[in-house]
């Protein structure tokens, strides 16, 4: 078992870097308060007697040694960026679960077959650098690092060089390591196992997601003295969209959700009819077709609206992935690892997309849950018991120790 | 006559300061740029002979003095800042019109018994600070000099520490000046007289504005995993709320208007459901009990819509004012200008609100205006004709020269 206080002190400890308004955390990714969390992360786990590796995307790699040297490693790990109103768990648990797991064994004296390695993905938020899990993405083949390099934030500062300007550039080559298997263990952010009073849950699979950032033309002009037939008005085109994508996305509830969390509006001055809007719409389903049909919809239902409002429209898909099925014999190792520690569990589709998402395409892949309170997350009131913390990292390291092979 | 060869080139100079992106201006109120406005009307009012005067909320005046020490001067003028992506004539033809006024007055040696006065109105856009023209809302009377210099823009900068920053707090008390009359020439902004091939608008009326700012309460939340039952989508309450809006001005049009301009979508991440919305309703309408009428459905309608979401809902009336009815004499003495000169003309209600709207209360006022291409304003491609703004600025002389008597 392993050890709870600790873990949890850690989770405050580095709860105290990038502090959010409302007693959550604002650490978003490539910011300097990234770079000290990262650093504390690194610090860590060289005292904790890891190496560090540190490929160019930033992510990061605590190496603990296994007893073969042949031996592929087995991964655990999530992220330590947060949202810009996040929680103190989301992500950070699974890497701090993670460290956790080799302390523990470092305590124990136990030495694995296979090296186990604490991985730290960057920008798994997606709120900085669209999409979300950029860099296991690219790590899994799914994007190029160039493309990667070239994302904008809202300022327009680029992936690379803000990379670059905190100092996390590292030389491995992106992708190069092969990996036994991944374990990720995070909260649920939704409301499932707090409801049905289940510690643990044994994801099964992810849904999908499509994030597609619908941009809104008219013509910027006087709220006062524009007629009302004249106006090209982006903003009540905008109203017109969201609640088509509400209709979309309740014709499939419960198989779907679909809202817009990203809305942009330009010039934003309170006596200018806004002549831009630029919003994201984020649709989700474990079944492709259903996204597939969501995504089609909103361009067609669109389209029709802004015609008949004399409005320009125009969508570019800006991040998505595809239902995920997890790998059989990693999610078998966590639900005996759940069992046989008497945990309460049951199988769960992960709602939110994850780096184990991505890397499950090039590795055996299983992720591990544990509940929030109220299921919220990407708040910063986001919460957990120290109970849930520790149950789900206990889950992590027998599902970890099994597959590591003791 | 005046020169509208050398009032042209004055607003394409003026225009080179706080450029924009599209061909028009960014010289938004107490920035930099507007500092350096200031300067180029003070050096020119100053090389044509006028004495300047600055009173502590940065409203300047341009004085050539009359025959008749005991005469009250007769004020024209309107505004130098702009919107953010605002046009070169918006505000800027109404000052440098009245500056050209005494440049040909200077150039035929003509004398009046009553001094003349050519005001730059702070902050009148109300882009940067709501509301707008606050500063002849406080000379006035309508506002306090301390409630408008604490007024903050978007980056909690306030309206007092900016005007002190730039330079441009003078120390004559606001609103100590008394006025014989007071005209106002501007750019219509809308699309009447183009559309039917008239030169001069003879403003007879202003229309009445209310600005409300809504914010709608939801609460951020994963947009993957939270269920669409849980969500209290704050966004999707704004969509509600902005259809609302145009439903209620569309059962008032052609007698009234409205939209949101301004729209601000917390934590405006793509992944997290709008926790917090703010947007300021803009309505206007000639008519008092129509704006009364607007108001009142807007907050039991958005309060109705947002208790059926779960979603919290408060208003804030952020600026207004009542539709106005400009001075019989100086609106007469614009038609009898327009008459003589042999401009066509037609009267006008003003959709904007101006400077003017405020100084009716306090002094006889009218105003001139000019077509402008399209009707269009508050965009960088806002245009009008040296012909047009030559006429507008010829009305004006007259109207003030009868006025301040030869
Ligand atoms: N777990 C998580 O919040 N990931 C962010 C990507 C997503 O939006 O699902
Ligand atoms: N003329 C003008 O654009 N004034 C700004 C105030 C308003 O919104 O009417």
């Amino acid at each position: 078992k392993i050890n709870g206080e600790r873990l949890w002190e850690s989770l405050m400890d580095m709860a105290k870097i990038g502090p959010g308004i409302a007693g959550g955390n604002n650490r978003q990714t490539l910011t300097d308060e990234d770079g000290e969390g990262r650093a504390l992360f690194q610090k860590w786990s060289l005292d904790a007697g890891c190496t560090m590796g540190l490929d160019q995307m930033g992510n990061m790699f605590a190496q603990r040694d296994g007893t073969d040297p042949d031996a592929l490693p087995v991964y655990v790990g999530s992220h330590l960026d947060t949202q810009p109103t996040g929680g103190k768990y989301d992500g950070v648990l699974g890497v701090l679960g993670g460290l956790e797991l080799l302390r523990t064994m470092n305590d124990l004296g136990i030495k694995t077959k296979h090296p186990i390695v604490v991985t730290n993905w960057t920008n798994e938020e997606g709120t900085r650098y669209a999409p979300a899990m950029l860099s296991s993405g690219v790590f899994a083949g799914m994007h190029t690092q160039e493309w990667a390099y070239e994302r904008e934030d809202a300022e327009g500062k680029t992936f690379g060089d803000e990379l670059k300007r905190i100092g996390w550039r590292g030389d491995e080559d992106v992708g190069a390591r092969k990996m036994h298997a991944f374990f990720e263990l995070h909260i649920e952010q939704g409301p499932i196992l707090e409801t049905e009073g289940k510690t643990i849950g044994v994801v099964t699979h992810g849904q999908g997601l499509s994030w597609t950032e619908v941009t809104i033309t008219g013509k910027d002009s006087h709220t006062g003295s524009t007629p009302m037939p004249m106006r090209r008005d982006a903003g009540l085109g905008l109203a017109h969209v969201l609640e088509l994508v509400n209709q979309i996305a309740m014709s499939h509830a419960p198989h779907a959700v679909g809202a817009a969390g990203h809305i942009d509006v330009y010039p934003n001055s309170r006596n200018v009819i806004p002549g831009k809007v630029v919003f994201t719409v984020d649709f989700r389903s474990p079944d492709l077709a259903v996204i597939q049909d969501m995504e089609a919809r909103l361009r067609e239902g669109a389209q029709a609206i802004c015609d008949e409002m004399g409005l320009g429209v125009s969508f570019e898909k800006t991040g998505g992935f595809d239902p995920v099925t997890f790998d059989e014999t990693c999610v078998t190792a966590v639900r005996n690892a759940a069992e046989r520690l008497g945990y309460s569990h049951r199988d769960l589709i992960s709602g939110a997309g994850h780096d184990a998402c991505w890397i499950n395409r090039m590795a055996p892949t299983a992720m591990v849950m544990c509940p929030c309170v109220d299921g919220l997350s990407h708040n910063e009131a986001e919460e957990i018991s120290q109970e849930w913390a520790t149950a789900g990292t206990d889950v992590l390291l027998h599902a970890v120790l099994e597959t590591a092979e003791i």
